[in-house]
């Protein structure tokens, strides 16, 4: 059941922000979803508009990047609906699950956790296939193309999902990704919290592992925007390893290295039309 | 003595944040810059950039505009500073000065007030003038033209201050402003709390009165638009009251009407690039 929290028009569309029942999760999740101008001219769930979903970073709800990104404009131009997740669940009442700002609320970091107390809420990975299902469902049809993609830990989430379900989304894309998180102390703590300490079911979950176990799962590419003026760079990000392990494997990366840019919406809003211009050109393309 | 808080690299420009001793308010004031690619080859004062000014709305900060508006893409083409400044004094410790969300803090209405005890902080007014100078001297050089715009109280504090200042001032637009202050219940309480019982000390501080008693000011024109699905617009704004006043004066006016659109940042954000172009078109005039 699809609760309508509040709608906005906004570049000739419309920006709504729901709440439903998660059964992935357990609990009421929040999701933020623009429909372009065309959307509501779409006579058939067949003909159903590309679906962009983008999947947030530490502290992030669904909210942030509607607000911050500056997507909108340009998802109005190609026709291209944008969808938003929240980055954990809210309300799961779990003990400590506020102490730190990298785990926890606002960290869910996009698998489904293992270990308890974590493993009956905190199960993000199945919930963004759920919304998925969902989205199409209601706004997109069987037929819609889906492309991800997402910032920092939600870069790591769009990289790994999209790895390992190459048949649902046929676009990806990332910035500042956490792109090994099995080897920064972002993804140590996060999946030795949720997964527990055996790093072989940390693989399933770590983009440049994921890349280095698979076939080409992208052959038109993957596009990755990195700042160098990023504070968590050095220890956290790892875009050289992914990079690394994609020429490994052959798979297509357009990794950009932008001097100056750091970690923060800032960058993202600065290359968002080349991210949202990269999908619409993919998505657009025969299935 | 301006102290930069922190800055990031933004559509090839970069974006500060600012914290000064202001003289007007008595208190340090936070202000934000947007400096476009074009800034740093900029050799002598006198060929300064083109310098905006963006009043914000109710219980906005220097930030908000700066996060939400989507303006730095398009001042990045137009070679066009851009200023936010916060919306009123923080800290001064008036009695009661958070009990609303409409008075008090984020809530300075761009007057200097002279009733007690608002006379000594509450000095939006005032302070907006030093800030354009402060700016000029570090940023623009003698010679640079100003447009100011706003939103909402902003908008009102747009208006009014390019109409006693026309200037210094040279463009200026507005998106959904307190059209006609001393005529709604946001401007009776705030220009009765700071500037007293006394109507005819508020002309000074209405637009549509400062049209009415003018002669024309801005002939190149003032732009404004509306959404029509604003929940304000019925009861605190008044732009039908400016169109009229604008209309007998002979003060031309665009005033566009929009249907759907509320009074938020997702109005504000679709037509942003509208208002930086018609700044930009109207600064690059010869003054």
């Amino acid at each position: 059941m699809l609760q309508l929290l509040s709608e906005h028009t906004c570049f000739g569309g419309v920006q709504r922000f729901y709440q439903h029942d998660a059964a992935a999760i357990g609990l009421p999740m929040r999701f933020s979803v623009y429909l372009p101008p065309g959307f509501a001219s779409q006579p058939l769930p067949q003909d159903g508009l590309p679906v962009v979903f983008y999947l947030a970073g530490l502290t992030c709800t669904e909210e942030t990047f509607m607000i911050k990104a500056g997507a909108q404009r340009v998802a109005a131009q190609e026709g291209v609906i944008l969808v938003a997740p929240d980055t954990s669940p809210r309300g799961a009442g779990v003990p400590g699950e506020t102490d730190s700002w990298d785990f926890g609320v606002g960290a869910g970091f996009y698998v489904d956790a293992v270990q308890e107390p974590w493993a009956r809420h905190y199960r993000m990975y199945s919930y963004i296939l759920e919304l998925r299902e969902l989205v199409l469902r209601e706004f997109g049809g069987d037929a819609a193309p889906c492309g991800i993609f997402g910032h920092s830990m939600g870069g790591h989430g769009a990289l790994t999902i999209a790895l390992r379900h190459p048949g649902l989304f046929r676009s990806v894309s990332a910035f500042a990704p956490i792109a090994a998180p099995s080897r920064c102390p972002w993804g140590e703590k996060a999946f030795g919290g949720y997964l527990g300490p055996d790093r072989a079911a940390w693989r399933a979950h770590d983009a440049t592992e994921l890349v280095a176990d698979g076939p080409v799962r992208f052959p038109g590419g993957i596009l990755v925007d990195q700042g160098l003026a990023d504070k968590f760079l050095a220890e956290q990000l790892n875009p050289e390893a992914f990079e690394a392990a994609c020429q490994a494997a052959g798979q297509p990366l357009t990794l950009r290295r932008h001097a100056g840019y750091d970690h923060g919406y800032y960058f993202i809003s600065t290359f968002m039309e080349d991210h949202l211009r990269f999908h619409a050109g993919q998505l657009r393309q025969p299935g």
